[in-house]
């Protein structure tokens, strides 16, 4: 069904195409002010996902519509944009086109914005005995996964099998890894503490396993030794200096060990979305990242811009740009002041980073601002009001902090339900 | 994984093996009180669904988990009684053994309250073409199909295929095609009236085709000819005394009509699940459901009870009971209670008709209670007061109570996510 693309295209104005609706994608669409434009946002999900939060989509927390909000519906008042539910398959620099599943989209301009996807660094072999977390439909499955493991524990007769299914591996320290691990050893000891009958579900091991001799490296002075004396506290068994050498059904090796395991989750890597291959002659860094020019442009293609977890740059001040949301919120203000001038002033990008924060479990947490360092119930603290404020959308902000509310005060999780089967 | 059953059964005391953790099954693990019993409940789902919500998350309004209930987090200060999540396949009445994938359940009593699923009339080559709306997994499935067509038609140049996709027809004029069609319409006019740049989705074609002569004919007086009337108002067509002729890909033919669309949900009829059939000797009406005695126990098998969907009686007063939840509920009360006195007592089973409400969309519905019967919008407040006060679990009433306060206000539906994609 490849048709006529002009019929997308408001011939009287210019034709901006977004590719992707996350933090990056999204900004660039709400911030776009110049009457001269008109905006096609494709993505293939019909959402825009508030990220930070999917690890507790994963652990039976929240439920996925909560971090979700449909992009239509988010960009309703912007009536210059027209959303687009599709996937990107190629883009042609030289043509200015997309080429989509379904349709060829010509553009004036083009922001690039599609994010990141799991990455293996070159293990590839090792994706089907694993567990990502980049999207919905990642998180519900790895919901399923653990449950139907205690499920399946709890039916079981063989003491080994039992220790298989109770057995979960986290591979890689950064925030994901250790927002889990927290998650999945609560989850374990306490939501399911009078759930079994059979099965004793506080014997379950979760073990997290980072190569580097650090947790959370990007935080500074003492919260990465905090940080694993938390973990260990709530049942983490953690691994330091550790590489994963083999995964298989079941299995993970690591330093020499091997883990009998029925759910290993990768959270070590990414790699940018595959559609950054098709760019004839953009340089790419090994995870498939674009490096743009300090103005986000692509070289040679003033009229192509990349935003988000894609990017690969050093910023004007010298700082490399992580891939973190606010970064992604900046990038695509940036380029929407671009256009708004008309594209007549081009700065360069700077980042200003406003700090990080990870949540390591219930009254726990780490976050570094402006310089300071804070930790345990306040650090805690500041992560729930932060990550609220930030959540997409006024009723998502009350349901969250209702069933945030909840759970801390009755130690339960109501999400924990099982949806769809194994094939 | 076929594992010695003795593994389940504690042997000090009597096994009840209780077939299903809907309404009838979970009330009846609810109210067994006598210490001489175990029992094992199974199910294939992890959770207990309350099933007259089951449109509302079909339709966007309410997301999976706010309607479902982990059995075991229900079940969890009943210490005697073990969930098991695995699905029964026969039932040996002479061995009086349960066959489940996994395991073989002995049992000294049982319990089959498995429920119903939808039914065709015979017409079984129809359902590849048609959604269901039983499980949560159907109605997520419903909820992706409804979405996806609205995008697919924003995506869409010709006016043909449009029309198709805006087009949707609902068979059976009972409560659940009733609540469809309104909720169907309201979402198509009103929630979704500032989302889309190309297609004006208020011109969506919601049909909704009966058989008989009356809309929701179990209520009394001239509640049916209000809801067509409400539903003729919100721009649903209603189709009377017409039979469904042909469904196939894309298509429906009723009353020589032929109707093109995308999504055809089967509201119409109700069997029995399957393993009734496996049932050896045991008079089954032919929807597979099973004619008990006053007691609610088989023929020839004083040790089985059936209870819920699949119970096809007339009760001690000579009343039909009816497939919904209150006497699905009642029945499991009345077993647990024969079996609370030890077995001694066996009353004959008596439905208590509390009523019956329907809501038709925002500010109305139907209900009937006692000999009165009301409409409009008190009929409605009655109508979330009572859902409201029905719902499993005290996080669930919160939840659900706020996006309906925030939908009501608002004109919002907050559960617009489309999950999973179709292969």
């Amino acid at each position: 069904m490849t048709e006529p693309a002009t019929s997308f295209t408001d011939t009287r104005k210019l034709e901006v195409v977004v590719l992707g609706g996350g933090f990056a994608g999204l900004t660039f669409c709400q911030h776009l002010e110049h009457p001269r434009y008109h905006v096609t946002l494709v993505d293939r999900q019909n959402h825009h996902l508030f990220q930070p939060l999917l690890y507790q989509v994963a652990t039976g927390g929240l439920s996925a519509p909560e971090i979700a909000q449909p992009l239509r519906s988010i960009l309703a008042d912007h009536k210059n944009v027209t959303t687009l539910m599709d996937e990107v398959k190629e883009i042609d620099l030289e043509g200015k086109e997309v080429i989509t599943q379904e349709h060829t989209l010509p553009y004036d301009y083009l922001i690039i914005a599609l994010g990141a996807k799991t990455g293996y660094f070159g293990r590839n072999d090792w994706a089907p005995f694993t567990l990502g977390l980049k999207s919905l439909d990642e998180a519900l499955t790895l919901r399923r996964r653990v449950l139907e493991a205690f499920e399946r524990a709890e039916a079981c007769n063989d003491p080994v099998a039992i220790k298989r299914l109770l057995t979960m591996v986290i591979v890689g320290g950064g925030p994901t890894g250790v927002e889990l691990a927290g998650s999945l050893a609560e989850l374990s000891r306490v939501v399911f503490q009078h759930d079994f009958r059979r099965i004793d579900p506080s014997k379950t091991e979760v073990h997290l396993i980072e190569a580097g001799s650090k947790l959370l490296s990007m935080f500074p002075g003492d919260l990465p030794e905090y940080t694993v004396e938390r973990l260990k506290k709530m049942g983490v068994t953690v691994h330091l200096d550790t590489r994963v050498e083999q995964v298989g059904q079941g299995f993970v090796v690591a330093g020499g060990q091997r883990i009998d395991s029925e759910i290993v989750i990768w959270a070590a890597g990414v790699e940018a979305s595959g559609v950054t291959r098709t760019l004839a002659g953009v340089p790419l860094d090994k995870c498939g990242r674009i490096h743009v020019l300090p103005d986000l442009s692509l070289p040679g293609h003033r009229e192509v811009f990349a935003a988000g977890d894609l990017v690969n740059m050093v910023d004007a001040k010298g700082q490399r740009v992580p891939g973190v949301s606010p970064a992604a919120m900046q990038m695509g203000t940036h380029i929407a002041r671009i256009l708004n001038s008309g594209d007549s002033d081009r700065p360069a990008f700077t980042y200003w980073d406003k700090g990080s924060m990870a949540t390591i479990g219930r009254s726990a947490a780490v976050a570094d601002f402006a310089g300071m360092q804070f930790r345990g119930f306040i650090a805690w603290m500041m992560w729930l009001f932060v990550h609220l404020v930030f959540l997409v959308g006024m009723r998502n902000r009350l349901t969250v902090f209702m069933q945030w509310m909840w759970s801390y005060f009755t130690w339960k999780r109501g999400a924990r339900i099982i949806i769809g089967h194994e094939e």
